[in-house]
């Protein structure tokens, strides 16, 4: 179904590429079946219904998301067994109840007395008890103690695939060790997970005696990943589409201005420097480097200073294709995202659901 | 009309007093009436229709954009006198040309030749001629030389109102300099305009010299234009409004979270340091920082390192108000605004428009 070709579409526009997005999903559901683990994927990189029936392989059981819209887009949606991985206040209590309600299983995450007794308080329907995690362990009337949960966001401080499985390894033990104490006490620990998208795109091996994982970026993966040592480059499955607008000599300064602002990439990303290539890695152009942008443009240079710019290499109106730093920034910036086959045709647009 | 009590929203929200809005709008059209020059406020912050009437004191005529989007949007509505203030390139032409037939007076800017052929070669409907704004002069066909624009970013850079009315008298100089050249040679510009938010909001006696100014920003203001000396701290308009979900104590650190990230206020502003109120500043609490965001959830410490927090002071669910740095930027991250009367209630929602 050609809706467009990727050529006429009017830029900036944020790019993903389906079929990416397919294996990314398969292989980290392959990756969690070798383990004997169940995959709780994250939602909140794309926010897109589309691609959270991918994530849980068509079951559309057993998703995480970071804020309550996500909850309700998938819950509408007939998803099952959604986690609200997000420290609950009790302010949000009556909209988790509607959700705890609605769904057979919602789980909320607890990290303070105040929110536990908020939940204490509000009785759910049908005699039905709250779902909690948490870090540390509570008792509680109306509250059902479904297990643990951690982030492990020191593998995001890796740089190779060796630090994140020892990051994963320490991660996974530290977890272990607080389950064994509780069985100690006659606690029994339902779920006890971890997981993020470099530890569980790098999988310790004893992250197989874990119950769940549950990595969100990797669906998209960004520049971030494969500097962490998560992923190859060519498994960054979404770009920003953008168009050179026009060409500009200031004395010793020759640089391009391309249709990419803040407002189609974020301002994620490491700062100009010769080194870097900025704020996005400009795909197929190692001499390019994205070193500023205002709301609506930016403006790419060369990479090595001491080599100027043939600015007749990059016509006007012609184009670049950028892979994001951070892409859960990126594509926060987008109402729409266009999903494209291997041909570079535009088959559908998916559009995440905003707000909170 | 009363729609909901502000402490009654989910957070974060994007609070926004129309009273400030109104004020800031009608101030910039005096001063430019005080003047003697046309205002012709940009959209390019709020993107919302009601701001646009507001910002043309109901006139509803004179404009400028940063997006074709925002143009439909004025288009759609009514408005007439709309400058799409961005470089076009090529591939935007036919959009341009729907635009320029469908409005009164559609003006685009150019600067470079691909752009300005592709515009030679595209015929308007009933001979209407393109309306081009440049920064230096051409002649060609179909085209009707509209003026000079000039952004006068460099006023970005000023610390208070006395260098921003050099920074304007410098500009408008160097622009009444090439406008008398043009004279020299025969050609009449019938418009030069220069103008930023600061330029405008502490003008420069020889602005008035000038015939159009353009600042956008100062429907809300924000710090940064605080820092620079464009407005006072109270004539900034919007806020994210946020709750403290919990307490953490960890070693010698002891800080809240609340729950904005960079999705509700974005990363724009000063990185971490110990002078600094951080990304934002959190409104009658100055012994606070925005220190670091993730995704869904901002940190808070104490400014001062050495006066460790008294969390008692901040209760789970209690409310922060948090100024944003750059208020283009926290807009472009909310699909609505919320918007207050002075008695913090929620009289209205705004929508902007998204994308490009």
């Amino acid at each position: 179904k050609l809706m467009q070709k990727m050529n006429d579409l009017r830029t900036p526009a944020l790019v993903v590429y389906k079929h990416k997005v397919e294996a990314n999903c398969e292989r980290m559901l392959k990756l969690a079946k070798d383990h004997g683990v169940t995959l709780k994927p994250h939602f909140k990189t794309t926010k897109c219904l589309e691609v959270a029936i991918m994530q849980t392989g068509g079951t559309k059981c057993g998703m995480e998301v970071s804020t309550l819209v996500e909850a309700d887009l998938l819950a509408e949606n007939g998803f099952e067994n959604v986690i609200y991985a997000y420290p609950i206040s009790p302010h949000k209590t009556p909209k988790c109840a509607e959700l705890s309600e609605k769904m057979k299983s919602f789980v909320v995450f607890v990290d303070n007395v105040a929110a536990l007794k908020a939940l204490e308080q509000w009785k759910l329907k049908d005699n039905k008890n709250w779902q909690v995690l948490v870090e540390e362990v509570v008792k509680c009337g109306n509250v059902t103690f479904s297990g643990l949960y951690s982030h492990c966001g020191h593998s995001y401080k890796c740089k190779n695939a060796e630090e994140i499985k020892e990051v994963g390894k320490m991660a996974t033990n530290k977890m272990l060790t607080l389950v064994d104490e509780l069985k100690k006490q006659g606690i029994t620990c339902p779920s006890y997970g971890i997981g993020s998208t470099p530890s569980c795109s790098k999988p310790a091996p004893e992250m197989s005696k874990l119950t769940e994982w549950h990595p969100g970026n990797y669906v998209l993966y960004d520049l971030m990943q494969v500097k962490i040592g998560s992923c190859e480059i060519d498994d960054i499955a979404s770009f920003v589409l953008t168009r050179v607008i026009g060409h500009y000599t200031k004395g010793e300064d020759v640089f391009l201005i391309i249709d990419c602002g803040w407002t189609a990439i974020s301002l994620h990303g490491v700062k100009d420097s010769e080194e870097t290539s900025g704020y996005g890695l400009i795909v197929d152009h190692p001499e390019l480097k994205l070193a500023h942008m205002s709301q609506e443009h930016g403006i790419v240079k060369s990479k090595d200073s001491t080599k100027p710019l043939d600015l007749s290499r990059y016509p006007v109106d012609s184009f670049l294709r950028i892979y994001p730093y951070h892409s859960c920034a990126t594509c926060a910036m987008h109402p729409v995202f266009y999903v494209a086959d291997q041909n570079d045709n535009i088959i559908d647009h998916w559009r995440p659901v905003k707000g909170w």
